[in-house]
């Protein structure tokens, strides 16, 4: 048994601080408790009740009756560790509280929740809360929430980090006939998490969508980990509050929480198969479509319509989110041509006019699907005097059953159509009011019909390095963070990224000797532990061509960069090679607090500073994902050969960005590496790191 | 008078062609004229009826007596041209064809709607449709459609160019409060067009926003005059279908009307101060906030919540729209603190929690709008059980009324907020349900009111040019459409754009004179009307520094070309100075059937291909509307001193591209104008056309 299934298919529930005043949230909950059809025991536990809407009340949880599997608590933030403690002796094993009182106002809330969650590790108690509204299951009939009404039976099971959401978005689904498997406020997420919740949700037969509102996530490995997983069977729908500075300083004001790099976040939903939208109402238009329909083989669509304008509005819609009006069979179009009206337009979109009927639709709707190079079915209403919309609704049903390609239905207005809404809900054929949706949802379900494709071709794959090399280097790091090129060098070199051949000199003889070796043009580049960025201090020479300028070039250097910045300790320089010819860009890693290493692909200059033309994966990534990066980036096609620039080798780049992800991977007590510039070299060739630096993280182990 | 107003306002309206058979359109028509309050007189015309719900039926228009200004013709197509001759001996100036058949349908449809339309001019009638359904004035209750139910009365008029769509609207808009002045559905726009009513409506005491859905408009001129004038004074707000090649596919075989550049539209629309939206939700949701709410004066705004998930939403729907959660006073905040749980949150958002009551909302709104750091207000709420959502809307009211500052509401939820929505807008305060609406509908607004700032700014421009240069270099192009850069560089220099030195030789002889003029340092160009790409086909050679280099390079490039391009006849070679260092882009005009010179600037090569880092304007453009284009684009700040890069002469490309206007508008014969490169030198110092090429219309006069 699952150890969440208590608090959605509880044998018996006790409401512990049950009140018999009906001004009370805890009356609120008892009366849905008793309102949905819940079959299971019931139990009031109050000292000062003896009865409450006719169920005898209990003085305490230890004197209630068995069956009992699931407490919910409402008692104030204060005595709530007291009332977990006896729910531990009585052998419950799962608790929601309600009560707010904790984490969310400040230390004290703080100390009484930790104290809470304490008492719950010691029973093996599992917690929802506190700071919650409850949870629903609209199949075992469970309601500890006190919210007004309940959404109809169906298939979305939903979580939410806010609590005071859940009301509004029963009182909006409530009447659309989208349905509801269960419904979960999360609350502070003492204990219980949205990956818990969705680790359960997974194993629900009744759930066949996860939507998630959600602001912040605690374990980010563990939430990618669980929803690749689950995503592979189950989507998953996600709202994400926070994604802008403004809403950053939102969330973390409203839950004390820190959001994150919203950066990190993007990426890691999309390469955990979790489908990102931005509006609440995309979460649940989403979310229900894929409750009841097929995932789009492919971006064609067909549109059929009884009017020309929101046709047009769909096209749009559709050409937006990279869809295409399917070319229709001439065939097709012959047959639609036999039966409707003479001035009907039988391409796509197919306008049958405002006096089309529900039979037109039906029989051409037949053959439309029927049509090989169509993928997507839309058909369209706009309600006439004549016609009325539930008809037509019938008529899409009967034509459209066991399709298995996507059929999503726009019928215009509100009053005239909410029959029809009914009707096509019922029937598992979603309904949207205008056609501006239909190319935003399409793009949502096409995402994840193209993850769940990619995720069958995930590679393995194991890279060789020299986990010791760095192992050493490091250690030699106890007190400074940053290590900068001459110690970065054999860091890369270990995890197998090429860097320009060179080394380090310590005065100017040690310098004669290397330009022997790496000559006849070098570069030369000065090695200080305070010196961040060498170009600024003139602690960088190019082109190097003979001993007397290494000489000249090596006082010069000293002397400016001691002008420059006196306070530097200097090492001594790198003698390196002129680099030879190739495309520069840049690679690197920035741990995330919440998801881990997140690697970095982008061209080097204004394509970042100006452009902005970067990539972004979570660590670690295999050879298709990291593709992926480049070619994400718009820079990155002029690396295939592009007018009169040779083709570069993108295998090379593709095999750093892997082997960058690994090293983060191996070493946590790094937090940021750069490698700028990496020069990738004509095919063939691999990639040079030309320069490279690391920073490690503040607390190293 | 306004020769449109007897459309809304007539004395006394014919139906003709009036059916007293209840399935009839005609029927529908007559019984909304009957049923929504018209005062004026109503005449049913059929000859084959007595009368129709009790009114006296006439045999045929010639028969109705006065007053009669307005009639509605509802007979089949071929009988129409009969019917507006009627009309027209009759003295009617206004008739509503509601009829389809025409246009719509193909040759013969077409040669009908001309017929109607010759007999329009003959008698000075105006004709609203064909095709269409119909017009209402909610004011003087004229209902000439045959849509079920109205909407409310308020400040809205909408224009449709789709009629079928109209129906959907009114049922949609119905039961949200959102009023209308008019309704008006345009059909084929024979005679009255969009821009037409844009002007009526303009002068109609009771519309303050015009709302259109537009498909195509015919005469891109005459419309962005109307809409910058009319726009000073009056929001328009424009949802456009056919933005995408699907839509415009869409349009096209919808409408049967070429859709044009999308580029073009969107450019007119911005220029002129139309607001342009993506949504129907989104037309209505910005036309109503902009009848009865004040414009943003700056950026920064204000959340008040009941709840910590919706503001955070809230939050970043700003943040997506360029808008800032305002710093609250230390005072504001001091204030709040003193009337608020002790738990609640003063900064920005402004948290009250869940209890919050009606004077909570009230107290805190008064306070938060009078900090002088708040721009704009947004109250949000969450129902909860204890509280009324209608009386926290009375609070709202009370607190906000007269306010000079925007308020937008968000109540979450359908049932619950019904009747606040009621009491918010009655009062002129917009609702929304999700709070991710408010930051999309805000920019909308703060887009029009930097329009309207902008558009006080406006400068006069003239600049001093040489037609009659232009004039003779054109009247050698009879018959051959594109000139290339030897005649091009006249034409720039007539209007006062800066050619780089240089000359045309039309032999070895001559390039050797003019090497002596533009020496030491060359560049040859071939001459020939058929290369348009001269470098494909070896026909340039920079770097040219002594005669024999000359003479060796131009016996080189007659061979290659003649090679690569037998069949082309060479005039000879252009002779040029090496250009100086500078920034190289590109500017160009094509001129679009609809809106007229579309003026194009962006950096050369990768910024445009790759990066389609480009911007429009129609021509003509003041000094500030060339800027923008400049900066619009994101490589425009490498002009400005980036990093290593001089300062370029910002100022000579924006004069540059206002003369590149001029020339297109004294022109219309040129279709297209390319300099590229267009080279910016160093601030101070101007821009130096590099290369050029004029295409010309392909009907020329």
């Amino acid at each position: 048994m699952h150890p969440l299934l208590p608090f959605f298919k509880p044998q018996g529930v006790a409401i512990i601080g049950a009140s018999s005043n009906p001004t009370k949230l805890s009356f609120g909950i008892f009366k849905n408790l008793l309102q949905y059809g819940f079959q299971g025991k019931i139990y009031p536990v109050n000292p000062n009740a003896k009865e409450i809407l006719g169920l005898t009340c209990y003085p305490d949880i230890l004197s209630v009756p068995d069956p009992v599997d699931l407490a919910v608590s409402v008692v104030a933030s204060n005595l709530t560790p007291a009332v977990l403690e006896a729910c531990g002796q009585r052998g419950i094993k799962a608790v929601t509280i309600i009560s707010g009182g904790f984490r969310e106002i400040g230390p004290e809330g703080e100390k009484l929740e930790k104290q809470c969650l304490e008492i719950a590790h010691k029973y093996g108690m599992r917690l929802v809360g506190p700071n919650c509204v409850g949870t629903m299951d609209l199949y075992s009939g469970l309601n500890t929430t006190f919210i007004h009404g309940v959404p109809e039976k169906g298939h979305i099971g939903f979580l939410s980090q806010s609590g005071a959401i859940c009301g509004g978005i029963v009182d909006y689904v409530r009447g659309k006939h989208i349905g509801f498997s269960n419904f979960v406020s999360l609350g502070n997420e003492a204990d219980v998490t949205e990956t818990d919740m969705i680790e359960y949700l997974a194993d629900d037969p009744d759930t066949r969508v996860i939507a998630l509102y959600v602001e912040a996530i605690k374990d980010g490995s563990r939430f990618m980990g669980v929803c690749e997983q689950v995503a592979k069977s189950k989507p998953i729908v996600l709202l994400k509050a926070g994604k802008t500075q403004a809403g950053a300083k939102a969330v973390s004001s409203h839950t004390g929480s820190i959001a994150g790099a919203i950066t990190a976040y993007k990426t890691a939903f999309k390469q955990c198969g979790v489908i990102e939208v931005d509006t609440v109402t995309d979460l649940f238009d989403v979310a229900h479509v894929l409750t009841c329909q097929a995932l789009p083989r492919g971006n064609r669509a067909v549109i059929l319509t009884n009017s020309g304008g929101p046709a047009a509005l769909a096209s749009d819609s559709l050409g937006m989110h990279g869809f295409s009006l399917a070319n229709l069979e001439k065939e097709t179009q012959e047959v639609l041509r036999s039966h409707l009206n003479p001035s009907a337009q039988v391409s796509n979109p197919v306008d049958m006019l405002g006096g089309a009927e529900p039979e037109d639709y039906e029989r051409s709707f037949k053959e439309l699907a029927k049509d090989p190079n169509v993928d997507i079915l839309l058909p369209i209403l706009v309600p006439q005097a004549l016609i009325k919309a539930e008809k037509v609704a019938d008529a899409i049903v009967n034509a459209a059953k066991g399709l298995d390609k996507p059929v999503l239905c726009c019928f215009m207005g509100d009053e005239a159509v909410q029959e029809a809404r009914r009707v096509l809900h019922k029937n598992g054929f979603p309904m949207f009011t205008f056609p501006d949706s239909l190319g935003r949802v399409l793009a949502s379900m096409k995402f994840y019909a193209d993850w769940i494709e990619k995720s069958h071709r995930k590679t393995e794959w194991e890279i060789r390095r020299h986990r010791s090399t760095v192992e050493e280097v490091l250690s030699q790091y106890k007190y400074q963070r940053l290590i900068g090129e001459k110690d970065t060098r054999p860091i890369l070199e270990a995890y197998g990224i090429p860097v320009i051949a060179g080394g380090f000199a310590a005065n100017l003889n040690e310098a004669q000797k290397l330009y022997q070796e790496f000559g006849p043009s070098v570069v030369m580049k000065i090695v200080s532990p305070h010196i961040l960025h060498k170009s600024d201090v003139g602690g960088i020479r190019i082109g190097i061509r003979n001993p007397e300028e290494l000489e000249a070039a090596y006082h010069q250097m000293m002397e400016e960069v001691k002008q420059k910045m006196p306070e530097a300790m200097i090492e001594g320089v790198l003698i390196e090679k002129m680099a030879p010819k190739g495309q520069e860009v840049i690679i690197g890693m920035k741990r995330d607090p919440v998801f881990g290493p997140l690697l970095m692909f982008g061209f080097g200059g204004i394509f970042v500073e100006v452009f902005q033309d970067v990539a972004f994966r979570i660590a670690p990534v295999d050879h298709q994902e990291a593709r992926e990066m480049v070619f994400e980036t718009k820079s990155g096609k002029l690396l295939t050969g592009y007018r009169n620039l040779p083709e570069f080798d993108v295998e090379g780049i593709v095999e750093g960005i892997q082997r960058l992800g690994q090293l983060a991977l191996d070493f946590p007590q790094i937090a940021e590496v750069e490698i700028n510039p990496c020069l990738v070299l004509p095919k063939g060739q691999g990639v040079l790191a030309l320069d490279g630096r690391i920073v490690l993280a503040e607390e190293q182990s």
